[in-house]
């Protein structure tokens, strides 16, 4: 068998599965920010029908994964596993998701790095033969999270200027083992669907526990940002490439701050300058406009990297304006109590590599 | 490559790693119970010298991973990944526990069906070439669970007879893709040692999520037993095995009620008699003194079946009494809102198939 592992934290894929289908469900700011076209639902309202927060958040994951699933041209009996998570407490939003879908299912927790968790997951199972064609996917909700982690909206409470703001969204891929003739991702223009590029993962990082100190729940991005640094750095030694071989890298979400301290920590590393800030970017930075949609830090939730990767990047690639991608979803990894208990903020970071054909 | 996937929901291994070292940690109570001479651990104190329950959980969970390790006989640089979760909101035990090892990490949650999760994917990663040694384990405390569950312990409340009782306890094993000469699992009686059996990781099955419609989150054996069953079912037409296979089919944590549930469902689907009566056993029957320790329905948490699959079953299948044994962990993924939501508990199992040679 051949080695897949790679240096110390990375693998290297041997079949390099395709992603043949992926979908988006967003709340209504997230349609109305700069990404909007390139999702494919954009609600007008978020409680999307439900009676509750939780259950309109489940109902736009399961909506991605079906869209996702109708896009890639496959049949719900072809799935052999669904891999998902969401920050809500025992997943409820994937749970109920994975109920409904009544198809394998293993739940992930990674904070808002469940994205890259899932994808990467995703394509180790299917690579090592265990699966044809997995969905991955997650979600997150403003509501649901301010509830959960802070207060419930209604109750109308400030936010410091640091503080990122959770996405009402969710993602949803189909990776699979072999290229789909009548596959679509992302939001694929009429003109240029016969042009469409395959798009494969070609290898991934697993990263480890970083903590910074930082013990401010409203500045998540610096305390992620060392993780984002640690896998990126990780990545580079492990797979021997430079930051210029990717046409973008994309963290998700480190928001304004957090983005400055990467780029920042990198530079201080000794990458060059000019790569850093020609191809690095951020998802928490990318879903809303700055100065008119008031989110302050920017984006956060496993749903903003989730949405903006399966939607704006997987679009671009298969049209063939982006070539090689790395994707870092970003997790902080706190809980409801652990503040009170004196700790400071875990983060994470995993790291995943695309690239057409 | 050889075709890993087998029928709908099952994997079989190519390689079938070998788990080199298990070890657990066990809170006072459970060190009173008939299991305790397998665990390596046994607290006297459930605090273990921590400031907060969590943290408790956390060093417990640390402690079984390290003894894992060491009696694996490989070195902490050695391991490629840790897989891990817990009850606790966002994999708070897990989380901190991955921070203090330094090692790359991904979190799972799937309630009480975490340790086969784990086990499961830790057997796939390692079969399929992305890990050379894989650390899997889960944690469950049952001061965190109250709290965050149902009441502090310090509000006395009275529990009905179909509550089960969360065990304070924490499992790990080190998977392999080669035997170690050095490794131990569970407690090797010392004239023994040197007859240990290898244990490898044959097949497994991903299970669905199964809702039986039960609202009552007391009765989590009657929500669970459903899920169990359909993993059973499909595990055995999967591989065309039949019950009598296994010397030992091991569901956790379904306690005295879902057992029982369980059994006659197995039964009424066609299944000997016989073979059910003899073969099934439940972590959460096997825990605590029925009659004595007072625990009512039974043991339950996801480091129940962690705790006594790497102490006692592993032992078992070290000194040859046991040698073919399917675990199945079941997980109820109801959320600590989704009762007051009107939503009834979904259920789920996953189950791992382990032979001796």
């Amino acid at each position: 068998m051949a080695e897949k592992k790679m240096g110390k934290q990375s693998v290297k894929f041997q079949l390099c599965p395709y992603i043949i289908g992926s979908a988006s469900v967003v709340g209504k700011k997230e349609g109305q920010g700069p990404m909007a076209r390139w999702f494919d639902h954009c609600l007008d309202d978020d409680i999307y029908g439900e009676k509750t927060w939780e259950k309109a958040e489940s109902k736009m994951l399961k909506e991605a994964m079906k869209k996702a699933l109708a896009k890639s041209g496959k049949d719900k009996k072809e799935i052999d596993l669904v891999l998902s998570g969401d920050l809500l407490n025992q997943l409820m939003s994937s749970s109920f998701m994975a109920r409904d879908l009544h198809l394998p299912f293993l739940g992930l927790y990674g904070a808002c790095s469940t994205m890259a968790e899932s994808l990467l997951l995703g394509s180790m199972l299917t690579d090592g033969g265990f699966a044809h064609n997995i969905i991955v996917g997650a979600s997150s909700h403003f509501c649901t999270a301010e509830r959960q982690f802070r207060m419930p909206v209604e109750h109308g409470n400030q936010r410091p200027p640091s503080a990122q703001w959770t996405a009402t969204a969710t993602g949803a891929m189909v990776v699979s083992e072999k290229p789909s003739g009548m596959g679509t991702v992302g939001i694929a223009e009429p003109d240029k669907i016969s042009h469409q590029r395959h798009i494969r993962v070609d290898c991934g990082t697993m990263g480890k526990i970083i903590d910074a100190g930082v013990k401010d729940p409203n500045q998540m991005g610096s305390a992620m940002a060392p993780a984002a640094v640690d896998t990126i750095l990780n990545h580079l030694d492990d797979t021997g490439r430079e930051l210029s071989y990717y046409d973008l890298v994309l963290t998700g979400d480190l928001g304004y701050i957090g983005k400055d301290i990467a780029c920042d920590l990198l530079k201080d590393a000794g990458l060059p300058s000019r790569d850093v800030e020609e191809r690095i970017d951020d998802c928490g930075t990318m879903m809303y406009y700055r100065e008119d949609q008031d989110v302050h830090g920017g984006g956060s939730g496993c749903g903003c990297s989730a949405s903006i990767f399966s939607g704006n990047i997987l679009s671009r690639m298969a049209s063939g304006e982006l070539s090689r991608v790395l994707l870092i979803s970003t997790g902080a990894m706190l809980s409801t109590i652990s503040p009170f208990q004196g700790e400071s903020i875990p983060g994470i970071a995993h790291a995943v590599a695309l690239c057409t054909e």
